[in-house]
């Protein structure tokens, strides 16, 4: 199977609806422009399609096993990594002086789009390690740098996350794995950790567990949590991966999508003293990981739109492909077939999936890009403000994305029929894969709860006032555009739709009603996401209006701005108005949900 | 894995919902009562827990394989289907006279319900059978039902339907199956047949294949279409499968779900010569199919719900018995843990589980109310009037309940969160197995096109304008219920709101604009479906308002009852709003999807 990927959507969205080259303007990204970005994408685009696409179907067909203590899997997950590796991929986002690229944040996803298109499955275990790494690299000890974050960057190592236990996922703070000072200064790790990907393997010379633990004593709950560096092998005095450390592999997990990526259950200190060390502050261990969440959540939304997306373009294919039908009023059964693109209910679902596909894109890229601008900025205020609006859009970037994306692949799997519930086609495999999205990294649920019971109303509402500020800033910008201005309108209503919604439910939490003020978050998230994207799509318009104004246009950039305004379109008929009902039904705080009793269902 | 069913839903929706006892009143069904329908219920659950419920998860992991020309798979699945058949439930809704049980079609839907609950792999083949022999006996010929549909009937021969084939699904009209007359009166069969489900194994004495195909010289498109019998064992003169009829397994396709029901593309006429018989009148194939249809689809519809329902049971016993997380406001986190069905938003996904396949199976079950109806009636209006209701629900029943359902499941999924992901829970494999529903008898868009482009319009909106009668006596009814009238009024208004739109729409189909009309066919099928559930909705609560009247009524009715009104309520704030906005779009003869051009995806 070859890479399927639309290079021009790519180039839009980092150069156009994004202004990812003026980040070169900044010292830590002085040493590039626009050809050395290009140039590692069309080195991603050849590595990825020749070392990465070849094996995608193989991975998902034929997942790891667990045999005699160990993990066995395809060798082509490996010659993929080592290409990745060999290629420089893995240091993109790192400093130079690390023996990284030094490439900014929006670039490493970009790279992410292309590697996750390609295989997302043996993508995991690069991207996973590049995360670990940056965690150290926010946290960790100069010697935790050296000894273990370089040889990570370099490819040697490998990293995980170890948050979750069988009986804690979305609840960290009851976590039970143990750390025991040692007299060394090092802690003896004891403890089961669960849904570990890329917990155990043969891909690199040694494996970093980035580990949460308690100390003994140490407070109940989340502020009791510290985070802990575990290796699988710990280094000899040379800094070599010697003795075993005691992290056992006690089983796999078997999924419905993701194979490739190993998942599995550990238990540290099995059979042996298993030692880590403290990485950052005692008891600042959720404060450490929850700093690079933003990070992790993006990443997260990105992929789940890189699903929707990679899911659109094989649909679009087999749509502009598959003769089936007559056009509408053809009654003449002896007439020629048509490609069913040319059927509107096709088109509806074409539709369907490039509003919510490239929308979190476009979201997601754009949340990507704050965060270089946070790391470069010079002005502590507008560090501070980039924060802010991270803060309100990581959780609409993670679980919006991770819905509606995964409708996209829904869709996506109706054009193509029968085939499309084939494994011979990879949409089934595709839904399959993004599916774990709205699952991971924090449920859905959770970050509807984040974005409303914290978020929105953290500094009395003032991430939520900065994103209606950012939202209505494009909304004057657009109005001077004849085509635009209803759009702009249809914002302005939304946005006072929104506030108004935000403003009682406020109210009713500032009354006590903290029970109904949360109960309906879900719909709020979608609501607010709904809106949030209806924005990047009023952006995205104003994107192709530029491009269209522009003389040397070429016929294919033409056709290319001409479908954004025509999905910006869609997105605001059909699915803005969606909001209306869900405002109406937070405003009125229903509660529904809570009148239903435990023993009625 | 022990089978998880919920009676009282099913008595509930039987003899409560439905008064499926007063059929016994009709001659066909004079030898039944309460106490033999009970009885043949009690019998299923003991067969399908046994026999069924016992390898529903190893035939998803070990489908069936092509090895040698043959199909190989797991021994449980003739077991299963052999005590099947050694029950009679083969024959449970044929006539004595033929072997059969003679039951209600609603009955054969509730044993419908119980053996897909408990592995819907293996009742597969039993469905395909008794809807081949449905059609046998409503087309076939004296002699064809005495060789053919008996043994059926007693599960000695399987039965298939053939009518996709690789270039040809939803535009049958294309297919190019040839049957050459012979001078013995039977036809020569050269063609292949994609997607057949049970198209070869080895678990009954013969295959009978009812086989879509054109004869030489007859009309294009689907008026030149007959039906043929072709048997995989051609009968000796003692009526036994003798010679090999050249039916040839050219492969199977792999599925995402429903893998344990086998599926096949097959050659016709390969290696030597397929004979066929026609079934019913030349070129009359494709209405002799179409007859059965309404029965097939809500068959679909009901698979959908059942499967819905059941990722709701699984989901709803793990959110009842999984710690996780304090109330909200309950910040000491040395406070214990709630079950997590106390949190307000697993409590929604519950609820919407709920409201969707309890509301597909309400419905789905009313449809197999009015099949059996409409065979009983002594007057022919009556007859008439039935078949029409039948007429418009059936798109509906089919593609609402696939389309929800599974939603449903997407929900019951996320509730186990990372668990939901692994195939330790059925919830993923449940989910595989109903994603085959919006696709199969008809994918959801050709059924949307069916109900406004055929069934909306035909007669002159009769069957429309008798659903929105039968809609609005519920309405009546229901009003003089203090506590229901409120949904009674709002029923009301989206009657009003669903007739308005049909009306602009039917007079721009009037004015040619037949384009535009069809164009947003999905959102009309929607509109409607979400119109008859809550109507469907106020039905069930109205009946749990007499379970409440009635003075014995257990404490364990009174949850249930108490559960479907808070259903009830949920659905009407939540769910029926919905139709505003795609009232607003149909109404608009929005041309949103029209306008983007196709170069532009």
């Amino acid at each position: 199977m070859s890479l399927k990927f639309n290079r021009r959507e790519l180039d839009f969205l980092l150069y156009e609806f994004l202004d990812t080259e003026a980040l070169c303007a900044q010292p830590r990204y002085a040493a590039h422009d626009r050809e050395t970005f290009d140039a590692i994408v069309d080195s991603a685009l050849a590595v990825a399609g020749e070392t990465f696409a070849n094996h995608a179907a193989e991975i998902d067909a034929q997942e790891p096993e667990f045999v005699d203590g160990r993990v066995r899997m395809l060798p082509a997950v490996k010659q993929g990594l080592d290409a990745f590796v060999d290629n420089g991929f893995m240091g993109v986002g790192f400093a130079e002086a690390d023996g990284g690229l030094q490439l900014p944040y929006t670039i490493s996803q970009a790279l992410n789009w292309v590697f996750t298109a390609a295989n997302t499955g043996t993508s995991g275990y690069a991207f996973l390690t590049m995360a670990a790494a940056n965690l150290l690299s926010a946290h960790g000890s100069e010697e935790q740098k050296a000894r273990y974050m370089r040889p990570m960057i370099a490819g040697r190592y490998f990293g995980t996350m170890c948050l979750s236990e069988p009986h804690a996922g979305s609840s960290l703070g009851d976590i039970r794995t143990r750390a025991e000072p040692c007299a060394d200064g090092s802690y003896a790790l004891s403890g089961t950790k669960m849904w570990i990907s890329g917990g155990e393997h043969e891909l690199a010379d040694n494996i970093v567990h980035l580990v949460l633990a308690k100390i003994p004593g140490s407070p109940p709950g989340t502020k009791g949590i510290s985070l802990f560096l575990v290796p699988k092998y710990r280094l000899d005095a040379q800094g070599e991966p010697a003795d075993f450390n005691h992290v056992v592999l006690a089983g796999l997990n078997h999924k419905m999508g993701y194979r490739g990526t190993v998942n599995t259950l550990l238990n540290f200190g099995e059979g042996g003293e298993c030692r880590g060390w403290l990485v950052g502050e005692v008891n600042q261990g959720l404060a450490c990981m929850f700093h690079m969440m933003n990070e992790a959540r993006i990443g997260v939304g990105l992929n789940a739109a890189i699903h929707g997306y990679a899911g659109y373009l094989h649909s679009l294919d087999y749509a502009r492909e598959r003769p089936q039908g007559r056009p509408t009023g053809q009654r003449d059964p002896a007439s020629p077939q048509v490609p069913i693109i040319e059927h509107a209910d096709v088109k509806r679902m074409l539709l369907l999936q490039k509003v919510y596909s490239e929308g979190a894109l476009a979201l997601g890229l754009y949340g990507a890009a704050l965060v270089d601008q946070q790391h470069t900025s010079d002005e502590a205020d507008v560090r501070a403000e980039i924060g802010l609006e991270l803060e309100i859009l990581t959780p609409i970037i993670k679980a919006w994305s991770a819905h509606f994306a995964l409708q996209a692949n829904y869709w996506g799997q109706q054009i193509l029929g029968g085939y499309g519930y084939t494994r011979d086609y990879p949409l089934e495999r595709i839904y399959r894969d993004n599916r774990l999205n709205p699952i991971h990294e924090g449920t859905n649920g959770i970050q509807s709860l984040d974005l409303l019971g914290r978020k929105v109303v953290a500094q009395r509402g003032a991430a939520f006032q900065l994103l209606i500020r950012r939202m209505q800033a494009s909304v004057e910008a657009a109005s001077a555009d004849a085509e635009l201005a209803p759009h702009a309108q249809a914002l302005a209503a939304a946005i006072e739709v929104v506030t108004g919604t935000t403003t009682k439910l406020g109210m009713a939490a500032a009354q006590g009603e903290v029970e109904r003020f949360l109960a309906n978050s879900w719909e709020y998230l979608e609501m607010l996401g709904h809106t949030v994207i209806a924005w990047v799509w009023l952006r995205q318009a104003q994107t192709a209006q530029r491009g269209l104004a522009r003389s040397d246009c070429s016929a294919e950039a033409r056709a290319h701005y001409a479908g954004k305004l025509a999905a910006c379109r869609y997105f605001y008929r059909w699915e803005l108005p969606k909001i209306r009902r869900q405002a109406e039904l937070l405003s009125a705080l229903d509660d529904s949900v809570l009148q239903m009793p435990a023993e009625g269902f």
